[in-house]
């Protein structure tokens, strides 16, 4: 197992390729082999940037059945996705800022896809090569302006509203992860990525069909059923199977 | 009146600023004074790029009534945003494709807003200083993939959608100008920005609130009516006053 990391290390940004103990420093999150083997820093120095820094950041809604119950709406006949603004992401152990707190404001953990290379029109049968890893992503949603003005990427786009990380894990199979949130250490949306109406390869050659993905572009694949609204002062934890979890708090 | 514009000439690109007859060579599309003189080139020499490659490209819907009128829906309360991928972006000259020709696809020109700094929760009476300027647009539309899938990033985020340019205007009054499409030299759209139920101020102020603004983000603000079909072999010409007129082609 390997993982591509963003972190701060005595005030400095740097990327960094973490297998198993060892961290070696490497010139961009594409470099997947080489690098600068790093002295055993302890975890506590480390602090973890956005592991990526995408141009376009895509979501996809209505992708677990149960969800489509919970939430109202029809099953999709292929992946609906729209845009949120990379400028909402948000890193591990940084404070959602709701802008809003009249409204209801939601959870949705979603696994994310980091793209690797640029590629367009991909078919199934060659998704694999255009794919870097795989990391934690909550979708952070005002659930009342969502319903006001039926557009969806205002309301996940506020700044904080996409956390992500802490690192994208690249060798990784996506087809059946546990993904569970956990609100104060309670468990509140609990799924297996097995139960995804289109999975990762499917959605990426979709997105892919007439729009240019670039690496470093980052897909949210849609949560699983339990979303639920967060308040000031609350911990949220995303655990994905294989992946580090991704903590996030609410100011 | 001073223009910024992201050149290629003799094959080398380069960012540039127009004053009267005058080309200087700038560092970025954000230098506003200073700059070296170029040599006097000819129209034909010059092949035009996206005068800029934002982060975010943000679309108002609804902002023209009668546009509302032809295809349907109410009148929003505040601005009504989404987000544009922002690899849709086709410079000056160049090829609209038409991924679906199976579908309705549309033109709707749009008066596109040029943010010049980073700006959160900006104020009206703030708005001025965090403009770079302004600059014609296209938002083409799959209109079939529009009213089947309700949300409006994906039907207008396809390659080359985004036609966008020639160049930047940096002394314009925006409330006022005359806003025409022509389709084969045939007059399509034709309104005035003065009719925007929201003007570009309040569109700025609006979109700000709890989202970040960068320096190069692009808005654009909203197409009045006379929307319809474009067809492989198409020109469309979009005017906006005070602006150099934006000339592209459909494949």
């Amino acid at each position: 197992m390997a993982q591509i990391a963003h972190l701060k290390i005595e005030g400095k940004p740097l990327y960094a390729r973490i297998e198993e103990d060892r961290i070696y420093r490497i010139d961009s999150p594409f470099q997947i082999s080489g690098g600068t083997l790093l002295p055993a820093i302890a975890e506590e120095q480390i602090e973890y940037l956005p592991p990526i820094l995408p141009n376009k950041l895509f979501a996809v809604g209505r992708n677990y059945t149960e969800h489509i119950r919970e939430i109202g709406g029809e099953r999709p006949s292929e992946p609906l996705f729209w845009l949120k603004a990379p400028s909402s992401i948000l890193p591990h152990n940084g404070f959602i800022q709701i802008p809003y707190p009249e409204h209801r404001t939601d959870f949705e953990i979603e696994l994310a896809i980091i793209i690797g290379k640029t590629g367009k029109n991909i078919p199934l049968s060659s998704v694999q090569n255009y794919i870097l890893g795989y990391t934690c992503a909550l979708d952070i949603t005002d659930r009342t302006i969502q319903k006001v003005e039926g557009q969806w990427s205002r309301c996940k786009s506020f700044d904080t509203f996409t956390p992500l990380g802490p690192v994208i894990e690249t060798d990784l199979d996506p087809s059946k992860l546990k993904i569970q949130l956990f609100q104060n250490d309670i468990l509140k949306q609990d799924g297996n990525t097995e139960m995804m109406i289109f999975d990762c390869h499917q959605i990426i050659s979709h997105v892919s069909q007439g729009i240019t993905l670039s690496a470093g572009d980052v897909i949210l694949t849609g949560t699983p059923c339990g979303i639920g609204p967060i308040t000031s002062g609350d911990t949220l934890k995303a655990c994905i199977e294989g992946i580090p979890p991704l903590t996030v708090h609410v100011k």
